[in-house]
């Protein structure tokens, strides 16, 4: 089946006179999750993971990926005449080393422009033209052509977020983004990021999985606020909510509205990292452009006093489902019968009790044993196992509220843990109660903090290969920048009051088991540690779940960090006690006992 | 007298049909430290701060410098017309700003083109042209066309670095350097900086204050290897040394040797950050160009086992030095007549004791009480001051030897100091000594390690306002490239077995004492705790020399801090005190007593 997809795009680019064809992971906004329609690499090569593009030319196809993906995609393209390339495998060739290599000088790659950034497409250029390989836009995507039962557009209403939850109404929003407009002289900004736009219109939808945006684009000028949205998922209440504000127009006629920007030589600030090459295309010529990030990505990220509430409160819901799931799966597990599949969908199950609660804010870790070491596990009936009451269980999870959205991680024994497992535990917890505990001057970056959380690893020659941190958005992606506490992500980004970021150090033991553990947290100034040379912040946690006291070897503990654990542990029995019952109640007595 | 000059400045622009003229504060090889001869902002504006850029329009005259030196630039500055402009001061112009403010479209700003960095004309350009103001190079500088009495060249021989020191021939370096430049398919690489060409070529000379580099430029290509140097400065020595490896060509040939590489249309590899825009000019029509930090950057950072021996022995030296400096200093303060000026004096004279010494590093910064806050204090007769048996004294210094580069901070009290001088002493100490005792993995790069050093402080609200650590060159500069510990320089560079950095945190209490504690470290591979998963790595200590225990309050310190301390005093103990009198090693027994 893929080798006759492949054969008509094939002919598609004789008919273009294209010599190779990227197919990229993303959509038309640089999202990370699509809606079905978009999922061409998916349709064109059977791989289906998060990452991955791929690159077709007349007599080869390849398809580039990360570690995470190796297995699943050896898998997925067997058969397929796709070949896999390891992204960040030493020698492994890159896209642009296969370009330069398949394509002769003259020839030419085609990309629908609407699926690369402006800065992937200036850094592709540059490397094809020493070569003197051609780049053509094809504007009608290749893939749709030959793509017969492709689906349709999500329609589903689009929901305006209520002001008790968002905090700040849009033509607020629309100022602060018109201030730092003119403070750049333009005249127009365009927005393409759905996230963006979800939060400057305060509106949500379930076009995506996982994530509560709409499928928009909106234009912003001096005077007006334009935002491009399919007619059918418009009602009533949102046209009543955006009168006078913003105006509604038809996602196709985005195209129009910029070419009247063209036409009145607009100076449009555009964010270049995400915004697409079809845009610049049609407004480089007439109008003067220029490139910085989107100021609603900064703004987005610090979350109002309402937000902070909303975020506050739907923890406490969430904790409380939390606690209802490691009650049930004390006893389940050795009753027999769970599965990492089946663990997940009552740990949903539990969260979705919650009336605000919308679906989940990414697909459920639950990973026992060995899968717990697979950072991005994902069980499916052919993985699935059943957990028994032996071994180390993580599960990595999240919901989606009307008031916000959570992520937690916690490591579970259900056996004796061995003495090296309670080693590396309570080092792990050592890192996430260090970091917590942290205050630190204004101006300081995530990969500053970073190290904290590593320290008591590296003590004993031991790390983790991820970051430690990433931002939260407001009932918007459970992955959010511009922040982040990593060193390789958000560098030069200082941590600001009201920015959330996730805490989550892990060891890793492939083969054997996994440990993490994760709480959201919030930026706060720190009052007391403020003086009159530096301003402090430190952490708010709204994370309420017991961390697995079996697991911990108490004596690596020093004073500050059990005080911690154990002033943690009684705000989380205070908390959530209330709303459980009697059963529930006395498993976090127990499970929250001071040490 | 500098508004003589500035009006013979201004005739010489309108002969050439400029508008303004910059006059950098570097020369053509980007020094920081200049010979007399090219301190041409000094003399055309009477300010002698190591760093500042003076920029001449027809009617105004304006000195950029940062924070270190707003007092003095504004002292050096009153009456001369020129304005003080105070870099990072929020809402001060940049010379950017200025230019665009005081110049109109069509006026010309003349540089001089080996004066400015290819990356800085690249944004000068970029900053003027939204404006339509041009820019002229004129090659013959117009402060040497005004400076009657200029210094002449240094004309020092140059000394080969014998190779029991070097530790790796020339021959062998330059392979290496050609294996790169194989890698890229360059086919020549330009080398504009000093100490890039004194490791290249194993030279030292004397033509800067406190860098023993040697004036000079050099051209590697695939069969020779160039160096260009006045010919007064080459004995029969050197000759022998670089026969058959390098030729020497006379300083002034080296633009010769640029138009034929042009004329060969060779593919030259340059040093975007650092090449100047003379070089450039010349080059850029007929050869390919290519901007990446030049390989001698990392190969000169990674000491190899020869050098590392040498900074051993030398800080050994160093040590014995700062040893019977800091005994003659406790008891000559009580005698009275000490200064700042006299004590630095006196232990520049217990260095040049070691015959292997060749001066110092850098100008000392030796600060009593409230000068010890300045970070970057340089005592002057009018600013000295007696040191008295009372308050606390910084001294920062270090020497260049034969076999090593060596740089040391130590704060002593001079009487009984304060409860809050202990307290803030020994959380110093404390990240001093917890970023010692870090092992991290390979790929770690130094802004993670930097927090580290500051966590104690941070813990009560303090911080300190520069970097934890630079690099440092064997036998070479003081400040060396491209690794640092610290976050806002050399971000993004690992540290590397074989590199030196400076582990020295700080707090600075203004208008009363300042703290700092330094020792130099190397990067070695932590083989106790690398494993197949990691590999680890960690510092070693060769600075030796007390650290003053009246400022150390014990109770702050853990049980590791304690331990590292003793086993540091032991070690200094041990090793110095076979080179001291009697009386001197009664004094380090009791200064390295264990606590």
């Amino acid at each position: 089946m893929i080798k006759e997809r492949l054969a008509s795009l094939r002919e598609l680019m004789k008919d273009n006179k294209i010599d190779a064809y990227l197919v990229p992971s993303t959509d038309a906004h640089q999202s990370e999750y699509l809606p079905a329609l978009w999922q061409r690499r998916q349709w064109i090569s059977g791989f289906d993971g998060s990452a991955g593009d791929v690159v077709v030319t007349m007599n080869k196809a390849g398809l580039w990926t990360d570690s995470r993906y190796f297995l699943q995609a050896e898998k997925q393209l067997s058969g397929t005449t796709i070949d896999l390339y390891k992204i960040g495998v030493q020698g492994a060739p890159t896209i642009k080393d296969f370009l330069r290599n398949e394509l002769k000088g003259g020839q030419y790659l085609g990309i629908d422009p609407r699926l690369v950034s402006h800065s992937e497409i200036s850094s592709l250029i540059a490397s094809l033209a020493a070569k003197k390989i051609g780049l053509k836009f094809i504007e009608n995507n290749l893939i749709d052509e030959i793509w017969k039962d492709r689906p349709e557009m999500p329609l589903e209403k689009i929901m305006v977020w209520p002001i008790k939850y968002a905090g700040e109404p849009v033509e607020s929003k629309l100022n602060r983004i018109r201030e730092k407009m003119n403070a750049e002289d333009a005249t127009a900004h365009v927005l393409t990021m759905l996230d963006a736009i979800a939060w400057t219109f305060n509106i949500r939808s379930k076009d995506v999985d996982f994530n509560p945006v709409v499928i928009a684009y909106a234009i912003i000028t001096k005077s007006s606020a334009k935002l491009f949205v399919h007619p059918a998922k418009v009602n009533d209440e949102l046209k009543g909510y955006l009168k006078g504000v913003a105006e509604i127009y038809d996602y196709n006629l985005f195209r129009d509205h910029l070419v009247n920007l063209a036409k009145g030589k607009e100076k449009v600030w555009l964010d270049g990292g995400t915004v697409n090459q079809w845009v610049v295309n049609l407004l480089e010529k007439d109008c003067e452009l220029f490139y910085r990030d989107s100021p609603v990505t900064l703004f987005k990220a610090r979350k109002n006093e309402t937000e902070l509430a909303g975020f506050k409160a739907c923890h406490e819901r969430d904790g409380i489902a939390m606690v209802k799931f490691l009650h049930w799966l004390g006893k389940a597990v050795p009753a027999g019968g769970v599965t990492e599949i089946t663990a997940a969908d009552r740990l949903e199950k539990f969260r979705a009790e919650d009336k605000l609660f919308q679906g989940l804010s990414f697909e459920t870790i639950s990973g026992y044993k060995e899968h717990g070491a697979i950072v991005h596990y994902s069980s499916t009936p052919e993985t699935d196992v059943e957990l028994k009451p032996e071994g180390i269980y993580l599960i990595d999870s999240g919901g989606q509220y009307l008031d916000g959205t959570t992520d937690i991680t916690r490591t579970v024994a259900l056996g004796k843990p061995t003495d090296e497992q309670k080693n590396r535990f309570t080092r792990v917890l050592k890192g996430h109660i260090d970091l917590s505990l942290t205050s630190f001057p204004g101006g300081t970056t995530g990969i500053q903090l970073d190290t904290i959380a590593r320290k008591s690893l590296w003590d004993v020659g031991l790390n983790y290969g991820h970051g430690t941190g990433h931002g939260v958005g407001a009932y918007l992606g459970v992955h959010e920048g511009p922040h982040a506490i990593s060193y390789y992500r958000g560098i030069g980004v200082p941590l600001e009051s009201g920015m959330i970021v996730s805490n989550e150090p892990g060891y890793y033991k492939a083969g054997e088991y996994g440990i993490r553990i994760e709480n959201l947290v919030n930026v706060v100034r720190d009052d007391e540690k403020s003086n009159n040379d530096f301003e402090f912040f430190k952490f708010d946690c709204p994370t309420l779940c017991p961390i697995d006291l079996n697991l911990v070897e108490l004596s690596l503990l020093d004073k500050d960090e059990k005080e911690y654990l154990n002033g943690y542990h009684a705000r989380v029995r205070k908390v959530l006690s209330p709303n459980l019952n009697e059963e529930q109640r006395l498993w976090l007595d127990n499970a929250t006992c001071a040490l």
